[in-house]
């Protein structure tokens, strides 16, 4: 073994061998995952990333292809200066060597050894068809450029897997010829040969015979790639791991191409909570939730709020009929504890809420209701008549909370006192809009008048609400509208129905959602405004002065 | 067989008999996808949701609770008066009795019946502690309500389906009881007894077992329910069929509770493009794309733009690498002919609109474009450039037809052209709303100032527009606005965002619908409303003036 083949094995600058060598839980987000429509990563996001899949506790993140794209050989560059990984190695991926050519010579394949990764996926074609149309090449240069670029990456001390693309179309069009890839590039010395459903279109079963069949064929050790073009990409995952595969190759939030990939979290939960299968650091799938959520952040895309396991509403309850069963033994209501992948359970406030729910949604907003019948009631009849008219709580934390503590105390929390305001659109000749508006308020005893302008009604009114309120409550500064939904309510009545604004806002430290209802978007977006800056000030501790 | 019974198996208010009973297709979007958090259906709504899903050809449409929900007592008596079904029977969802009850003396068994469905779905619990904790009855009272409930409704001359609720982790605790349960239902009468997964915790391994099993053991046929908790619902109903379930329940998009079920789009297509299984009527699958996202927007959800098949981003290729490759042939990188669904393979990011669908779309409005390639071209571009502000043509046919005329005749079509407007909101001390509006516009060589009042400002803007207009065109006098949904786009922005509404307008013979989008709603709102006027002259017949 060469200095450099043990470099790989031991810690070096990308980190320890991954302790679970036995099952890899392989990353492509910064890879594979970035070719998603929309996404589009600095080199700092991808720094950030990795941070976040280390400390997760992957055993692998793929950065990139360095050398032939200029940000992610920076990447490879920054991450061996600036990131000590815990848990992951650093993956370069790149190509086979060129048709005809000797790998050492490619300059392709040498930027891959200059990344300093302790691993690299090559990228081999499996399906005959590719071979001839996109690379242009014979079956047989195609074999010899896999066992070139595998040895040689071997004999630079580099661990090699090899990922067969297009291996499940190109297995039903030639299947001696896909399995004869996997054993070259087997035999050549590549660690995992990874199996890859590149269009998306298998299902379970079909993934399970096929691995079945080229593992008993090959002896490779197999891993699995699987794209969601079926909405089974997590499912095909589980099933190349039936037939024998021990590598899967996934991306966080199931960011890819198309459809996406395979989704790194509800692989690993179901790999740990349901085949009992240790794959991550102790302690790491309390994290998932959190993981998740970071990681979209720094992709910029909004998490989605239904995603298996780690969705604000993935263990949402709505039903009332059941509340009062949850509250005796919540496990009856759910397939797992929402804690072990850090996440937490929610009863939803609607219209078919009982008690139960409203007790168990004022514990969790850590209002005691105390078991007090009466005073639950009577909450219970607020929120009822409330959504009769178009209210809804269960989006509406804050505005529920504001609710309930009113009942609880006997009076609303009130912080300023709204004597009227006006909103004004103007279409001018020109095209353009003026949109200006006046509120009039009193607050700890004082008489306010000021107008704002905005780039909409309902802006100008925020901007007047804020500059009138900001010099006594100096806690207002800081707060930021960040999300503004409309609902027409009994869509069948035109411009005459009853319209539900919600809005989010947040004060850098956490987000809370307000409700309005009224028969215009103006009214009903002020209420909602109204609750949002109430809040806020509960939030900051300050005491209501009104 | 009763009369009754006749009803169920022939043409009867609620439609044909699935002409495919061999195997169900059951939607259950209104009633268990409703549940989803976010969605808040009116009677109206679910109406329109019912034509889009017997549209696509499901055998059978689950719409809801009688009797529990008034709303879905009013969505079952007005569906009998206002829909043909051409392809869907109405299924109406309960319980079983009471404990300790007959079936004929329960008001809410007898809701059922009253709905006028001829196919009740029960609901009945199949594991044992929630016999006890939820129902609070004994094992042995609850097989005697499943076996009376049965088989009154089968007396009663209705079709039976019984979903057995919680089965998967019931058939755990208890296999013995969870089968019992399934042969009483069969016993008494059920055509289909379904196992569920409701708190949606299994794989497709572990259903496929035990399917098997209960087919093996209990004779009776079988269908699937299936909750996306591990993201595994589309290949837990696939693996049911492969163990002999005929009957799968899914919902548009997947709509359902905490993380959703079964989606009914991967789920048909699997069956019909990877199966080769007809469960849909000839030419369905060809509309799946249109109604899924049809379906959104009556829910008023963003279409996922990342969902199989139906995606706007499901056969979207990042241009470059294999674009040369793609040319020669495009099905080496996808999975399925995206036409199959009625989406379109993109090689770019923005656009949604190729030529095809351009042409097409202009054959269905009767407007020739003549296979004028450069007016095609002309036309693709300016949806583009549209879409990319945030106009949707999708939803908005009168909008994309009067582009297409103004694209074709040279001009736009114009009955009258508008100088300014201003909206005025204004909250007064009473706490009442005034709304006013003033539209200053010139027609047929007219300058004309009006004012309306309305209870919001687009109903003010309104009926300024059509005091204005309706002298010089009487026939505007008929017009009624039906719908209106806004939507703010780019979400996270707070109330600075873009907003596009959508209107709908009726002059009593037919329904169009238009699109604005602007910084603030108002003007969007104006800008459907003109778009409105417009398309109701030129329907009307009425020559331009402007």
């Amino acid at each position: 073994m060469t200095q450099a083949t043990e470099n790989a094995d031991t810690a070096g600058p990308f980190g320890p061998r991954d302790a679970h060598d036995a099952f890899h839980v392989f990353d492509t987000t910064l890879r594979d995952g970035a070719q998603r429509e929309g996404i589009n990563l600095t080199v700092a996001d991808k720094l950030t990333i990795a941070r976040h899949l280390d400390e997760f506790g992957v055993g692998f993140i793929e950065g990139g292809w360095p050398g032939a794209n200029p940000r992610d050989t920076e990447f490879f560059a920054r991450a061996a200066e600036e990131i000590t990984f815990k848990n992951a190695q650093l993956v370069a991926f790149g190509a086979t060597r060129r048709a005809g050519a000797k790998a050492a010579d490619d300059p392709q394949v040498n930027a891959l050894l200059a990344s300093g990764a302790p691993v690299i996926t090559l990228v081999a074609k499996s399906h005959d068809r590719h071979v001839e149309l996109a690379l242009r090449t014979t079956l047989d240069e195609n074999l010899a450029m896999i066992a070139d670029t595998v040895a040689y990456l071997r004999e630079q001390g580099r661990r090699v897997f090899v990922d067969c693309e297009h291996f499940f179309d190109g297995y039903r069009a030639n299947p001696a010829y896909a399995k004869s890839v996997v054993r070259t590039a087997h035999e050549a010395g590549a660690d995992v040969v990874i199996l890859c459903d590149t269009n998306g279109g298998m299902l379970p079963a079909q993934v399970q015979a096929v691995v079945s069949t080229v593992l008993a064929d090959t002896g490779a050790r197999l891993g699995i790639h699987a794209q969601d073009d079926t909405g089974c990409a997590v499912a095909n995952t589980l099933a190349a791991v039936d037939a024998g595969a021990t590598h899967v190759q996934c991306t966080a939030n199931g960011y890819g191409e198309r459809v996406g990939n395979a989704n790194l979290f509800p692989v690993v939960a179901a790999l740990e909570l349901k085949y009992g299968k240790r794959v991550l650091p102790e302690g790491s799938l309390k994290e998932m939730t959190r993981i998740s959520h970071a990681i979209a952040e720094v992709v910029n895309l909004t998490p989605s709020t239904h995603q298996p396991y780690v969705g604000v509403s993935a263990f949402a309850h709505k039903a009332g009929l059941h509340a009062s069963a949850i509250k005796v033994d919540p496990d009856l209501y759910q397939h797992i504890d929402p804690e072990l992948v850090g996440n937490t359970m929610r009863m939803l406030v609607s219209d078919m809420a009982g008690r139960a729910s409203v007790e168990l949604k004022g514990k969790e907003l850590g209002v005691d209701l105390g078991g007090d019948r009466a005073l639950v009631g009577r909450v219970v009849e607020r929120v009822k008549e409330r959504e009769l008219k178009g209210y809804t709580y269960e989006a509406a934390d804050a505005s529920f909370e504001l609710l309930l503590r009113e009942e609880v105390e006997g009076r609303a929390r009130r912080y300023f006192r709204v004597e009227s305001w006006r909103a004004i659109v103007e279409d001018l000749p020109d095209g353009t809009h003026a949109n200006e508006a006046t509120v009039k308020l009193w607050a700890k005893g004082e008489r306010i008048v000021t107008t704002g302008e905005g780039n909409g009604p309902v802006n100008a009114l925020d901007n007047a609400l804020r500059r009138g309120l900001e010099r006594i409550y100096p806690q207002l500064a800081k707060l930021e509208l960040v999300d503004y939904k409309v609902r027409i309510l009994e869509g069948r009545h035109g411009t005459e129905s009853t319209t539900r604004v919600l809005i989010s806002t947040s004060d850098g430290q956490g987000e809370w959602a307000t409700v309005g209802v009224a028969d215009n978007v103006i009214a009903a977006s002020w209420q909602a405004l109204e609750d949002a800056y109430t809040y806020g000030l509960l939030r900051a501790g300050v005491e209501p002065t009104e």
